[in-house]
């Protein structure tokens, strides 16, 4: 159209040159008049000192279980997937000290200290998510094999901070007691479905109202289980932080002139490595002195 | 104390129960000890009667479309992929009115009235990165087939507010309109490389300080191509809305005593429909009026 | 250089140099070394292309009025002297278009693109709280006369923004919805007390689930008060706004060899000006069409 | 007008009663109609665990002190009545543990615990913010005597969180290193204009670029000061803490029967105390433990 007017009055080279001016300085201009929107975007830094804890929790995933044949009340498979996402973060993104994993739910530890994405809430909890989600779905056959992913999964994350090593500690002990808490009562709940026979109203009923010590007693009196036996994996979740390992390798060498000789090197690099040990008492983090930053900064 | 008593004197079972109840009731102490550390999250609701954007950007792209062997200046497959992955976002999260994508972003614009997760800008934000990033490792073998994905991709957001439709209107413009430029620039680059035989290091002083129309003008002269014509999806990128569809089934019914039947039914539903078309001008928004709601509100 | 001089006068002289001179090197260095302190202030801006709104209320007032012996319901020298405080801070500080005061209470409006102290919220209602607290004492003597201020009173501020004009005005309805119901009140129960002999308890009781329309009765029926005779100023609040006034001075000028003459001046200048009108519905938007900006930007 | 009309109609009674049902009905709903304008204020608590500063500085001070007559280079009752107005934040806000001020500015260090407020950000800055202004005017007279304040006065006020005792400390330190350094320049100015003839741009050019040191060597040499003799308030500012003090009163004391007697009754009550000292080093905070909390909360 604006060729056929071109051709008609003056010729294509000039008419489009100007056609295309006009276009081009108006698209420019255009884009330098709409340019003030980006000051509408607010500053969301995270304020210094202070460990950054992003948390991400499944979206649906009662229902992602059913519809996925989870295994109850743990699928071994399910929680090896979430670690394998979750060490899939810690390798991408920088400065992430210490990971603890639950159920459908996963916190990630910045250092207190860390400037990565200068401190901002929105990209390191967008990143987290993101790489997080992406992992669990390229993943996902390395834990469930064919049996297929229906469709593609949610997390949603929150950013949190703490100011102290005292509070950063709590924060974990609350979710590790959380992850103690669930797991008793599912255990005691699904053995008295599975094993009992009971429906999951009666189950639900059975259960309602008690304490910790009388889900233990059935367990034990009824079914011989000794709740402290099961696997810690369930008992404590998972915690991923990074240690140094050496690596041994073996080498071929062959030079011009010399039989081939075998040559053994040893490295030492940091590897993240996942535990299901306890982390509410002292111990663990006297093994691993350097995963907090001292409160005296 | 209580313990050597217990299993000198009573036998085991006694015992376990004694050290269960001491166990249980010292975690759900402990549990409600640490959730204190729950009001250390902070509010982050978004201002009422504002649309809320959740802008993603590919985190190292660049070398992601190397490893990947993306076609230039534009990967329809890729192109494709994010599109899907889009949809897969409105389809999911509610409340999301219009999508605009072009390069390795996505932009989605909440309708300035959503109630949706209480407005809370982290879950918004970490919703839309988790679902699409998910999505693009899940359908991505829809779009690059046996071309295999070497590792879980990461993409990074924001979310901004804008007050006005004015000022929607004018972000959706300035990243169509950065779309424009790039675009342009990346096809006169490529054209430059891989039609005139041109190094990139060549490619770039040639347009180094050349306005759009001067870009134009090699494409057309040098290589006798007309920007204009040029395909939409690479020139405006990709707007996504709902629309209302009417969807046309037809039925075989065979009553007893009857011959079979054929039945036509109409069905109207929304549908997230794509369109590369120019979203700065007031076309499109004539065209669909139901985008925007009133500044009157 | 320091030490040469040092050198000439030696003794005291130079090891005081060099007392001093390690003393404030040592305190420049510190001064660089604590000012990382500076970075742990987070960016409050408001978002853009919203109306900004800082409310005053009083501290502790019902006590304050107590001790001030305060006139019941309404006492016209404390209203005048929250006025002249509110108009103080309208002409020290830019851009507040519209206020809007009642009880011990008032609301500044900045301008939607106000880019005043770059919109950050802490310094913009910090500023009224400080500007209009110095002014109540300031002001005081002109209301009270030598009724004694008895301590420095204080009020606390906060900031909401809106949006549309829609939001705003809201706003300041429902301010002025709060002014009229907690006014018919209080007239109520102070006539009963006042005039009825009641006492508090019983006119508290008396009016306990009344309507707006009992309370009009009684004043009516009982007392014979017309509640809409009331004072203006005691039903709607006070409401500033900028308006042009003419100002007229008279100018005596006498040249050389001429009789002396009378010259009058009639200047336009923006003075603040108050109204005790209702501003819920058309009108007074109508005759002050400048108050607010559009929505269409 | 509506006398008349409903005197036509109906009598005054009902038409009155009718009129005002119908505004009173009206109004009521008219504001539960407003009231969702509350939501639109966002949630600003401060982190918990964190110290809260409110640091205030005076706004056009440098105007403001020419027009009062302040004496150069520091002015007593300036400083005075700056710490007297601090003083009064401290005694009628909660949870103030330490002040410091120096020339026109004060910060005030809410304790790492405090729920005063519930650590909203905006009521905490400006309630110091308002009650520091009136405080500010209302002293004045104690300390200017018959020198007249020629307006009120305006300080704005920010919100900062430290997170530790170190950053606390730091953050106070700077605002001392500050002081010291504005003294020892000031001091050096005022005296070479002051003692030394030379014009206030002399006194520029002759310090431009010289360290302390130079600047303790001209007071030293030219003008016979030793700056280290200066007067505290001036070189450290003021701290403002609270105090254990003991308050001894003498009572007379009557019995039937006996002779009078008097009694001298000795209370140990909190009180603000005023230092002019390091708060830099160690000491003060030695002598002082109760200001900081721990570090291990």
């Amino acid at each position: 159209m604006l060729r056929l007017l071109s051709v008609n009055f003056r010729g294509i080279t000039e008419h489009k040159t100007l056609l295309k001016l006009k276009f081009s300085t108006s698209s420019v201009m255009a884009k330098s008049k709409f340019e003030y929107v980006r000051n509408f975007e607010l500053d969301d830094t995270c304020l210094r000192n202070c460990y950054i804890v992003v948390r991400l929790d499944g979206r649906n995933f009662h229902k992602f279980s059913e519809q996925h044949n989870f295994m109850k009340p743990n699928d071994n498979r399910a929680l090896g997937l979430m670690s394998r996402s979750a060490r899939s973060v810690m390798e991408e993104l920088e400065d992430i000290t210490i990971a603890y994993g639950q159920s459908d739910e996963f916190s990630f530890v910045f250092k207190r200290s860390t400037t990565w994405f200068k401190r901002r809430a929105s990209k390191l909890m967008t990143h987290v998510a993101s790489q997080f989600s992406s992992s669990f779905v390229y993943y996902w056959k390395e834990y469930f094999g064919e049996h297929p992913l229906l469709y593609p999964p949610s997390f949603d994350g929150r950013v949190v901070l703490y100011p102290s090593n005292h509070n950063l500690r709590d924060y974990l002990s609350w979710r590790q007691a959380d992850c103690h808490i669930n797991n008793l009562y599912n255990t005691a709940f699904w053995t008295l479905v599975q094993k009992g026979g009971l429906t999951t109203t009666q189950a639900e009923e059975r259960l309602s109202g008690t304490q910790a010590a009388d889900k233990n007693e059935i367990l034990f009196s009824e079914f011989n289980i000794n709740y402290n036996n099961e696997s810690p994996l369930h008992k404590k979740g998972t915690t991923l932080i990074w240690e140094k390992v050496n690596e041994t390798t073996t080498k071929q060498i062959k030079r011009p002139d010399e039989v081939e000789t075998e040559i053994t090197v040893t490295r030492t690099r940091k590897k993240v490595t996942s535990h299901s040990c306890d982390i509410i008492g002292e111990q663990f983090w006297e093994e691993h002195p350097d995963i907090l930053e001292s409160d005296q900064c």
